[in-house]
């Protein structure tokens, strides 16, 4: 491996107020020094992950952790190969996943590396079904959802890396499951190829009044609620809790653009929650990192017999990550979004 | 026991848009036939409860059951004692706790009656610290909040019924206890009688954001917010959660008076819960009706030792009943409200 390399790297600049674009970023060319220290390992970045939490660490206002911080590399989950490594546990061609950034090399020390089993899995399932959307979906749905056979659990963003799986581990628990999309496309590959019951367009309804009076017409009653999204499906959704509903909050999705540090008004409906003694519960994937052997044993047999669909959205335009990121608040793709280097 | 008595009971006729009053009601005098069936029991109601739920009852939308019905008596819990029995259950002169209504006598079944010992404790607590109120403080704090010694709780509606009582458990719990109130005076009183750490007067801020700078300022993060208020205050405190956070929506007070039919808007605060992990979890005293035998070996002592206030605030207008009703939400008055005949 030559010493030096041409390193590309998004640095983050400046705070987006709402949608967040290149306008944010820069895009620097930098001389990477190649040369290793011991246990280092260098990383060519093949796929660079965009993840709606990202649009949260960019608000002003404190989430889980600190903002991210400005004019350093936009911090991300990333699959990789080694281009060169002092780590007598990692070889040149490796693939691993790792948390580096939108740059297409990384220094890194080897303790924050996961190798991976080509043979295995797509090595992109890392970032997917098997990394962090997929423990999102498995354990916020099992463990805080709780579903039980022919509960209704209603989904929204269900189109999406979390989503798509959320409805699919909801059906393989004897569910009745309804999905919320934001396209009559994304409805129809939730129905016709992720057998929820029913999908539902949201983006035809013009509030949640008129929401809420469709899912009553439709007699539908709420066992669980996986929300990713938030706003007028929220509204709509909460008031036709069932007795001991449960509410997981996965996402609000609706309210990142501009929403958290601007905050949006809505209908107070927690009295609903005292009719129906039901709950509201926050999580995150970082809580279940050491619970992937729980989640292994079930899910990876429905990977190898294909009866778990973990569409991946692969685009290859590492100069245009920023509009990437933006995407996700209104695309047309489906499942876990990845750009391929 | 003559077998005609002249009784008066008030009437609800007509569903309230915003605050309850006079005009929803009538007082109708009746002549009571006297004359018991076989395990009837006559009481003379001593002591009426006054309830905020009876004002969700009065909502057109539906919450835990159908509407309180039009043209019938006000259905409530009392304190009575038999005039007359037809049970050999009861004799005349026993004090005993129902579900009956606003009114002078009621005929009942006697299996809807429990007897209270007078020389146990006084006969009102069976309407306030032994009765639902307590109960659902008890445990809606304990089940549902979770108390650890040294958590910070915060309690709105903190001079009411159940407020009052949830603010001392906690102190009982070892937590750190805020408590917010709509007086100074009753704030003066949390302090200085009921040992709350710190008191708030709510209506001191003018909105949400006043109030949460006013708590960021004094440095409050929040374990346990038991609320009973909604509205501004839950607006101010949610964000303060801390991680793995808990509400527990016991009231939403502040929505009752016909917001409840024609919903405010707030602040969409529930991405909150996702950064702490947080839950947000309704509590019914009915869920809990069973168990009172788990409650009453650890409470009845504190009331036995004096180390737990329990006021009772007893008004004698039988025929202010509507008003008294509507005083709960905006009242000087601190602990339980009752109306004695």
């Amino acid at each position: 491996m030559s010493s030096n390399l041409n390193n590309q790297r998004w640095i983050y600049l400046k705070r987006p107020i709402n949608q967040v674009g290149f306008e944010h970023y820069e895009l620097v060319d930098e001389v990477l020094d190649g040369s290793l220290s011991s246990d280092e390992v260098l990383l060519q970045n093949r796929y660079i992950s965009v993840d709606p939490y990202m649009r949260i660490q960019q608000a002003a206002s404190n989430s889980w952790e600190l903002p991210h911080p400005l004019d350093t590399l936009q911090q991300s989950g990333v699959i990789a190969q080694v281009a060169d490594s002092a780590s007598s546990d990692f070889k040149p061609g490796d693939w691993v996943s790792a948390y580096t950034g939108w740059e297409r090399y990384s220094k890194v020390h080897s303790a924050g590396l996961s190798k991976l089993d080509p043979a295995q899995a797509p090595v992109t399932t890392a970032l997917g079904v098997l990394g962090m959307p997929g423990r999102t979906a498995w354990f916020g749905l099992m463990e805080a959802g709780k579903p039980r056979p022919g509960e209704t659990v209603v989904v929204s963003g269900a189109a999406g890396a979390v989503g798509s799986l959320v409805v699919q581990f909801a059906k393989k628990s004897g569910c009745n499951v309804i999905a919320f999309a934001g396209s009559d496309e994304k409805c129809r590959w939730l129905q016709q190829d992720l057998n929820v019951d029913t999908a539902i367009n949201y983006k035809n309804f013009s509030d949640h009044a008129q929401l809420h009076q469709h899912l009553n017409a439709l007699g539908v009653r709420v066992d669980v609620y996986f929300d990713n999204v938030g706003g007028l499906i929220s509204d709509a959704v909460i008031p036709l809790l069932n007795l001991r509903g449960r509410v997981v909050i996965c996402g609000q999705m609706s309210q990142y653009n501009g929403q958290l540090d601007s905050v949006e008004m809505a209908p107070r409906f927690l009295h609903h929650l005292l009719y129906q003694r039901a709950t509201i519960q926050g999580i995150l994937a970082r809580d279940y990192s050491h619970r992937m052997e729980e989640m292994i044993p079930t899910v990876a047999p429905w990977i190898a017999d294909g009866s778990l669909v973990f569409e991946e959205a692969i685009v290859e335009d590492f100069e245009k990550l920023p509009m990437h990121l933006a995407s996700l608040f209104d695309r047309t793709s489906r499942g876990k979004l990845l750009v391929k280097i």
